[in-house]
């Protein structure tokens, strides 16, 4: 089989906390968990933004014994505010990437859009990388798990550019990218398929930039080359996909969680808000918080254009 | 916390064996996959009756040195036919469920549910058996991965009612039933968690049977404890589901190949064309397509009522 195109998560967390933490703005950093992941950070060296209610985050800071020469509290009572503050931080260049705390992300993405940040891309989507124990410990990025609820066919082709520029920071090799479905046919029936062989398409004339696509394709066609055989997928795509791009909202989240399980290595940002936002989860641990932020971290030094608005959670 | 309501999958499989097999069709068994299990069943004792090519099917038995015997090969050129040979041997009462063999899904639900058969329900749906590794071990039903597309809520209803008739065979504890989603608020702009309001009140009110439902949900929510606590879900259902309900087919696919994995522990059926249908997947392995033998089987002693149509595969 020919190599893989992402390197093991391992390898990618190394070169992510290799370099120190970019300028960092977490919104509204309200519960146990999103402030550990911060106590994690400080204690290695960075220097952070926290936007949000002021005497909750000094609460658990002091529970945290984060040390608060390392952090800087904008103190902003509501989530809306929460957010603006933060939008202040990054207009002015005292924050390059921003954090998820407690609030909801349709809260967070909806303020960071709508204050039409320089460098956003047509859509902003959610992106996971993720080691699948289950699948042969291969590495993939999953899009888009946590942002556009139904995208059409202009959405998911925005959403390939934000999960191309985070595989171009991971790999330089050409990534293979499934589209994937229930059924590895184009049936007028469920409309995803139909999306799939227009996103191959426009991959094959260049379209979408350097990336192999294929789909309509089943999770496990994507991902086990005997799969890929037993239901005629010829191809680089099948078998080895780097990229799975989901049908909507719920198929992706679903799929993330199975996939993740009871905690494989996993992280997530979104991208194409203008600058990189961590997302965590509230069942991440704390590594997998920490890994987010590096993440995000790293993304920061890339940047796409072209504004434009989408159907969000 | 409480106790699981299905047993281990070890010894659901064991329960299942334990009896012969009830009298069986395989429709175009044209595959080794297909005849491996054939085979299997038979070196067990079962007598089949196989529809389809007989050429092909005789090679494919010699190949495979099966007992010919113990099979009725019902020549029967293209699959339609196949499929009408076989409920000629349901009609007759020589069949009493169906294994798919290498016909595709949609010809041979299309083809059973056009005859109308005795016995069917108001919809026909899939339902998973599957032990789940990555969560705890635990067993649950996971319907609808193979048949209804876009299920509406009426729809919805009929897949439940068929898991539920699943699930009493394989259990007499109360059934927990999660209605999937990305996120486990209700809202507008994402149907599925309307659906899942819905299905909880008519739960509620008793129109569902005997069975907890709870929803809209994410997965981690459903099947851990601790994330149902995080995400402030209680009751009975999150993080001790039986049953989960996904969405959508595409959801519901992509989430069973996820947790399946590398061959976990699943099998498949599909209730409610008028018999049990055995339905492998063609990447699943002898033992899980032996398994659907002897879980279809099982299903014959059971039956629900009251014709109706849905948007199949």
């Amino acid at each position: 089989m020919s190599e893989p195109g992402l390197p093991p998560f391992e390898s990618i967390i190394a070169g992510l906390t290799a370099r120190p933490l970019a300028r960092c703005v977490v919104v509204a950093p309200h519960s146990v968990e999103a402030i550990a992941a911060v106590a994690q950070v400080v204690a290695e060296g960075a220097v952070l933004d926290l936007t949000g209610d002021r005497a909750r985050i000094k609460n658990l800071l002091a529970e945290a014994e984060v040390d608060v020469s390392a952090v800087r509290i904008h103190d902003s009572g509501d989530s809306d505010t929460a957010v603006d503050r933060a939008v202040d931080l990054i207009r002015t260049g005292d924050a390059e990437f921003v954090v998820k705390g407690s609030i909801p992300t349709a809260d967070l993405l909806g303020g960071l859009l709508r204050q039409r940040l320089p460098g956003r891309s047509a859509c902003a989507s959610h992106i996971y990388v993720m080691q699948l124990e289950q699948f042969g410990g291969r590495t993939v990025l999953l899009t888009d798990a946590g942002v556009n609820i139904e995208p059409d066919l202009a959405t998911k082709a925005a959403i390939v550019e934000n999960a191309l520029q985070l595989y171009s920071v991971l790999s330089s090799a050409r990534p293979r990218l499934a589209v994937l479905s229930a059924i590895e046919k184009v049936s007028t029936r469920i409309p995803a398929t139909l999306d799939a062989a227009e996103l191959r398409l426009m991959a094959e004339r260049g379209k979408l930039g350097a990336v192999d696509v294929d789909g309509p394709m089943p999770l496990d066609a994507a991902l086990f080359p005997e799969s890929a055989v037993n239901k005629n997928l010829a191809g680089e795509v099948a078998g080895q996909a780097d990229i799975l791009l989901a049908p909507d909202l719920n198929s992706g989240n679903l799929l993330a969680k199975a996939l993740v399980g009871h905690h494989a290595p996993a992280m997530g940002v979104v991208l194409g808000a203008g600058v990189p936002v961590a997302l965590p989860s509230r069942g991440d641990t704390v590594a997998t918080r920490r890994h987010s932020f590096y993440l995000a971290s790293h993304l920061t030094r890339s940047a796409a254009t072209s504004p434009n608005g989408c159907d969000r959670e």
